[in-house]
Order: structure tokens, then sequence, then C-alpha cells
């Protein structure tokens, strides 16, 4: 009653209304008429979404759980290829493909940091028997966004699969499979998708079915051509994840009236809003050139503990946010504004994080630093946001 | 998605989600144990909340109701009472008064202030006849707080009853019915308690028990002495509010959870917040120093409609206000910061407010409005509220 609770993670994020109803309607059977219904429905606007003509398949398992299905169902133990590792999730590329026996070529940034097309390009110069990049769209762990598109063009007509998790890109920042030439895009429920996690998302382009077919998976879980054969009876292979389904019906319906153009609007003006507050603060942003539209990712000075100010957000204005992953998880604080966050939530995110820097003895004679982050956003909305086109 | 919606009107106020919960429960039947054990279960609740030892009772109806009930029941055709008029709501008890054939000793406030206890004892010394005295503890058309202990000082002891209207005070603002010597208490549902209308509360004192045996009222569904017959067998009356009750009961657990001197210290830290952030915005308060801890009412300077600055806070804001009643339609906004609402929301309703004030050509140079509110929102949490000792 006293302090609302606001959750500014970089996900789970905040649930619209509209979807915890949904989410809360009772069970159907998910082998009869009326599920097959919803999943009929929201194969559409997945395929937006996506920005792809390719079906959309539903999996139960987290974000993970589809890398692992990617890189299982693509590759066969004893393959090479390219890993970006921007940071925890690039990492969880490489664990994944190197767990499958496959030979890994790793292109490791500095925190903070995008590859370039030109380091991949140089890669693959060097290993033409690489046979796909992985890359996250979004770094989550470091609020960096790796580029999508120019690394489509260079992998477009080779051998290689351009391999894209997009759990905190899609439906949060443009990453339009087929016009990108992404081979696989897949993403998880509970970031831009508005929903609870135990759902994930996956899209293969024809080739990288091709390559599935070639490599003959043996996996009985994730077999995604059997999914894929499932799929076209609007059905899922094993049991769905019935209500997260319903919940993403109802989430579907919000894209389509607020329109994906205006959702990428407001991703746009929310960033440009939090970089401003947080500069303001005179903080420092981690990610300086490259970054998410979902989430901020902030560096501490030395002898800021970031733990003690997600503290006090937490406890004495209610605001939840992250910290760094691994070594950073001390000296970076990650403010999440994805989904269903909108500017109101980030002025209490850069309140409660000035309150709790001051607390942890960080106080900068900030002033201004709501009215900057207004101004910002305001200016970044009128603006709209760069283009998808190359 | 793009802008949620914030409700800082003076009721309905937003619905915590325990008690949207509760309110979404299935029905039980209001004859059988499993209500009663709600009912029995809400009235220690209810009995703290009021600051009594009497009984609370459950009324199905508007706040309006309640005051009918209050009237229709306390005096018969041709007595006489004083009304303080200091709004609508004054107006109200008037014209309820008149329609049960009352005769009315009416206190007209100027718009923005409070009656003084002077003037209501030289109103009663001079209708020593005058049976009561009735008011609104916050006169929720204006903002403004009658100084009702004060009055209890007057009327206790005397033959004079004091009925109180607390519909925006009770859970908002002290208002204890034992110690001010208030001998009708009533509210809403929709305000302080934080539940959608439809609910109302009565309580009386022991004198205002025999005034009502000596009335012997002739209502068929405001028959209190009925009602309170029922009420000690855990029922009502007629068919009971059943999910409101259970939500009642959700709300109930809230306010034991936080405090009620929590509750009120917040309130009081969110209206002296709103005011500071109005100052700053170079606009006037309408209530100069009697006013209310659950909503502040802005007067407007001429030439500024508040209907468009109503409009813009909703549309481009998603921040949903009110403006002013009657005359003041246009030229008074009302900004509700009661019940389930949190500093992070005012700072939303002003900055809303401020967007709306500049597109209505009504922009002050204001810079620094959020952090001066809260600034004064720190301060007044420290330093606690004003005390409910006499």
């Amino acid at each position: 009653m006293f302090n609302k609770l606001r959750l500014l993670t970089p996900g789970p994020t905040p649930i619209p209304e509209d979807v915890r109803l949904a989410l809360a309607r009772d069970m159907i059977h998910h082998r009869k008429a009326d599920f097959k219904r919803v999943m009929e429905r929201i194969q559409p606007g997945l395929q937006h979404l996506f920005g792809t003509r390719e079906q959309v398949l539903p999996l139960s398992c987290s974000g993970t759980g589809a890398m692992y299905a990617a890189v299982t169902n693509l590759f066969a133990p004893g393959e090479k290829v390219v890993v970006v590792e921007g940071g925890k999730f690039g990492e969880r590329w490489r664990e994944i493909a190197q767990a499958h026996g496959l030979r890994v070529v790793s292109l490791v940034q500095e925190p903070g940091e995008a590859v370039t097309a030109a380091a991949v390009g140089e890669a693959l110069a060097m290993h033409a028997d690489a046979r796909a990049v992985l890359v996250q769209a979004s770094e989550t762990s470091m609020g960096v966004l790796h580029p999508v598109r120019e690394l489509g063009a260079l992998t477009n007509g080779s051998n290689t699969l351009l391999v894209v998790d997009g759990i905190s890109a899609v439906g949060i920042s443009p990453c339009p499979m087929d016009q990108w030439h992404i081979d696989c895009l897949l993403t998880g429920s509970q970031k831009g998708l508005m929903l609870p996690p135990g759902l994930a998302l996956l899209s293969l382009s024809a080739r990288a079915w091709d390559k599935v077919r070639d490599v003959k998976p043996a996996n009985f879980y994730f077999n995604l051509l059997a999914e894929r054969d499932k799929n076209l009876e609007h059905q899922t292979l094993f049991t769905s994840p019935v209500n997260l389904l319903q919940g993403l019906a109802a989430g579907l319906d919000l894209f389509r009236t607020q329109g994906l153009e205006s959702v990428y609007r407001k991703q746009w003006a929310l960033t440009k809003m939090t970089r401003a507050g947080v500069r303001s603060l005179g903080l420092d942003l981690l990610a300086k050139t490259h970054f998410t539209w979902g989430l901020t990712s902030i560096k501490l000075g030395p002898g800021i503990d970031g733990g003690a100010i997600l503290k006090t957000a937490a406890d004495s204005y209610g605001v939840v946010m992250a910290g760094g992953q691994g070594d950073l998880k001390k000296s970076v604080i990650r403010v999440g504004h994805m989904g269903h966050v909108d500017w109101s939530d980030v002025l209490a995110g850069l309140h409660a994080l000035k309150m709790g820097l001051t607390q942890a003895g960080g106080y900068s004679a900030a002033r201004s630093y709501l009215e900057d982050a207004l101004r910002a956003y305001e200016e970044a909305l009128e603006g709209g946001y760069p283009g998808v086109e190359a």
C-alpha cells in the first residue's frame, strides 16, 4: 500500500491486465478444437512480430531451451560455428555449442561493446568451414545491441547460417527476420512479449530447415521437424503451455491494436529517456553506442556498491532493478524498460536510482535528472526511432 | 501498452491486486456460514478504521445512500439541523435534510474555505433547538478538511449530534469516531477503502442509537435498527454485496499489515508532495490551510481551460484526474492521491498536469517541479503527520 511494486528488471517484465486476465482463464484441452483456434489465432501475430513468412513455433521451455533446440537441430557434432561472445548470453551460445560437440570460434567482446560486422567477416574468412554465426540481437547482460542486419548482409547467400537469439529484442527493437536474412530467430515469453516465463518461440528460414533435414537430429523433446508438422495442425508436439498461449493471444492483440511501429517508437523513447536521466545523474553508461532498446546498463564508479543501491530502490521506493551479471554483479546496474513499461515507470526508476545512489555514498549534485529525462523522452517520441532499412 | 492508465481521481481509486483477486472470487451465499465468517472477520478491522467500539454496518448503496440513511434514521421531519455547506457534498446534506422535511440552518463557506468551530458554535447558540451538525470531514468537491475534532468538542455533552460524512477521510486522514465524539460516521467503498463503488459503511454512537429509537424511522430499506440486529448475526438485512465484502476483507488485511499510522503518514506526505509540485508549477491551491489528505484542488488562472488540461493528461500521458464540480468545473482541477496511490503516481500526475497546462497555454517556466515535489515528500515522510490529539 505504501509503495507499489514496480518491476524494472530486464525480464520478467510487468504483465498488462488483458494478458493477466487471459492467463487466469480456466484450462482448455490442448488436443481439442478450442485450443487449436488459439493456436491458429496467434500464428499471424507471431509472424508479424518476427517479420517472417515462415512458421513461428511455440516451445514449452525457457529461452535457453530454444537456444538449445536451435543448436542441436541445426548442427551436427564436429561442425564449426562462430559465436559472438558479448556477455553472459554469448557465453551461453558457446557453452551450448560446446556441449553439443561443435567446434567454436569465439569472438569475445569487451563489456559494453558490440561486435563489428568487419570482425565477423574476418572470422568467416579465416574459417570458411564455419556453418553459422551465433549471436544475440540484444545481449541482455550488457544492454548491447549487436549489428544483426549487417551480419545478415554478410551471411546471406553464403554457406553460413545466421542464428539470432532475439530474447530481449523481439517486440522491443526492430529485428525483421526475412528482411535481415536471419536463418533462426528465437525469443522467450518474459521480455517484449509481456508474459510470464515458460514459453519460447522459434522460427527457421527455408535454408535453415534444409540444414535441419541434413542433420537429422535425434532429439526426442526439441524435435523441430516434428514440432513443425504438429504446428501445421495447430498443436504442439507434447503438452502445450495452455495458459501462456492464451495469454500470448491476448498480448498479440495488444501489439496489433498498438502497432509494432508505435511499440518501437515507445521503446526508443524510453531508452533515450533512461540514458539522459542516467547521464544527468552523473553516471556512466556501459553501452556507449550500440545499446539495447529494452534495458539500460549503468557502470558505477569505484567504491559504489550496486547491491546497496538496488536494496534502497526496492525497500524504500518499491522499484526492483537488476545488478550486473558475473564479474559485473556489483559494479553494474541494469534498468529494464521493456514491454509493459511506460515513461512514468522509468521516472520512478530514475528517482529510486538516485536515492539509492545517494544512500550508497555516490550522490552527485544532480538536480533536474527527471526533467532532463522527460525532455529526452519527448524529443525521441517526436523524432521517431532509427530506421530498420539498410 | 504505450501509456498505462493512472487513475488519480478523488474516487474511484485504484484497487490493489490482493483486493482485485478477492473481488474476483466466485460467489458464496449470503445466508450461509462461509459468508458469516467474512462478516465476522471484517468487523474488528472496520472498528479499528473508524476508531470506534460501536458496530460498523455495511450497507449496499453508494455513499449518498449512507447519508440518506443517517438523516432519515436520526431525525424526524420538522426537526432542525445545522449543515456545513462547504461545497457540493455539504449541499447534498442540505438537500437530503430538506427532502426529509428537516429545517436546515445552512453555513455556506467560500470555495476552498473550511468552516470554523466558532461559526458553528455561534449557529448552535442561535439555534438551541438544532438537533445536529451535519458536516463533511473532507469536502471532496473542494479538497477542504473541516475541523471535525473541534466540532466534536462543541457538540459533546450537548443535545446536538455530530453527523460526519467521512467519505474522503476514513482510511485517509485521522477521524477517530469515539475520541472525537462523532455520533455518526459514514464512508463509501471507493475512496480510502480501495474498493469499487457500491458499498457504504456507517456507525452510530450510543446516543445516536437512542435518537434513532426515539425517531422510530419507517424506512423499509435503510432501517438501521434492523440492520444492526442482523449485523449481530454476521449478516446484512437484505442481499449482501458479497464480492465487495470479500474485497473489503482483503483490503482490511492490507490496512492491518501496513498499520493505520503508516497509511496516514503516506497520505500526509503525498499531500505535501502534490501541493509543493503544484506551487512549483506556479499554480494556485484552492484550499489554503485546511486541506484534505487524499486530494489536492488547484485553482486555474483566468483563460486556462481545465477541460483541455485533463484531456491532454489522459490522452497523451494516461493520467486521469478530475475537474471541479458545479461552477468550478473548468476552473479547478482535482488530483486524487488517496488509497492505492504512491509517490510515483503523484509524480506522473504532476508531469501530466504540467504538460496539459503547457498545451492549454498556461505554461510557466517551471523547471524543478518534480524534484521540488519529491523533496517535500521526503521531508513530510520524515517529519510525520500532524497529530490527532487535541
